[in-house]
């Protein structure tokens, strides 16, 4: 089957992004795209980055780096001075790990390189249910950003938003990506360490127990690995 | 007279944006942001950042970098491969220095701002009437961002993006220019030169035309002077 159809794949390393590239895939010639912006563990995330597409053999790649998160600050993520929430999966407030508008800054980038390479749809791995609550994770804020794109890009431009596993929980993304053989072994999540996952911090606490629920083995190694 | 409320800015250093910077002043303190994106005045324009922000005597700012668009490409304002259009205002087509999607990217990095300084507006100086034609700078972009950044901030975060000349000519913003007293000898508007202004660019050719057209005179010098 040939794949006439091109879209740009938001693929940060993580196992959300990953299963996200997965489900592209199997309709779309894939353009990946990864973006830096000032995290604690970004090296790490790169490698996956380039490790994943490697697995998947995609040479159109790009990698930008955004250091006006570092500068904005407002995160634990991208400010060393913000102190990372332990886990707490109770817990309704959006975690200090919430970088302001993120996904905005992300999805603007996908598109201007979208419409330059001609793609018909941008694919973003982020999640609602199940998720640490932040705002722009909502469904409405990917319908009402697409509503943007259609006005604010060329007549010619046509491109769908697509948000593939916003209402999945992880125990289904797990599944998800069993399903499509996903390669989670080289997926990175941790928001603290880049060598061994922390398992404490809220991306490690919601990675485990989607494993868990899912029956399934996480692959990766952590330094401490509690059950959820 | 105290004012309580403080509004992100997106000043480029032109004319218009020196001119929305004005109109904010009258009721917010200003917090200005700078955005180098790989255009080719790049640093004159940074210049006149600066310049304007002292003479609003202006100490909160931000400038950023984009480096995606010179890697993404698709303009002549960033990819010297492209050649910039010679003005033509009766063209209807969309010029070679449309930078894709760009006022998205900037909205994002002004919101991310906007949610962590706690401010209650956004102001950019886009023109649609007598503008280039850029697909965003069309008012529906522009409420279909705002709906966006209503969707995916914070419950707490309520920003508006306000466009104060969006539906002025420039003839209209250089005599609401001079009714506020806006700086214009300061401002940058070349697309092509740094020393000197080109006079034939497309920007140049709006601004000049623009002042002609309000009785004016151009304080900024001008490698060849036009009549348009």
């Amino acid at each position: 089957m040939i794949k006439k159809k091109t879209a740009v794949v938001a693929l940060s390393g993580g196992m959300d992004s990953c299963v996200t590239a997965a489900i592209a895939s199997k309709d779309y010639n894939l353009a990946l795209i990864h973006i830096n912006y000032g995290q604690r563990t970004e090296e790490r995330e790169l490698k996956s980055f380039h490790d994943i597409s490697d697995f998947y053999g995609i040479e159109k790649k790009l990698v930008i780096d955004f250091t006006h998160f570092k500068k904005i600050g407002g995160s634990s993520l991208t400010d060393k001075n913000i102190k990372i929430s332990q886990a707490n999966l109770e817990n309704q407030n959006i975690p200090s790990s919430y970088v302001p508008f993120r996904n905005a800054n992300i999805l603007s980038a996908c598109v201007s390189w979208a419409e330059v390479i001609e793609a018909q749809a941008v694919f973003i791995g982020a999640v609602y249910e199940d998720s640490s609550g932040y705002p722009d994770c909502r469904p409405e804020f990917f319908e009402s950003f697409e509503n943007a794109v259609n006005n604010g890009t060329k007549p010619t431009t046509e491109l769908k938003i697509i948000t593939p596993i916003i209402n999945m929980s992880k125990k289904e993304i797990v599944l998800k990506g069993f399903e499509l053989n996903a390669p989670f072994q080289l997926t990175w999540s941790c928001y603290q360490n880049e060598d061994e996952a922390c398992g404490v911090c809220d991306s490690c606490a919601l990675r485990l127990r989607g494993f868990k629920q899912a029956g399934k083995e996480d692959p990766i190694k952590y330094k401490t690995r509690p059950v959820y």
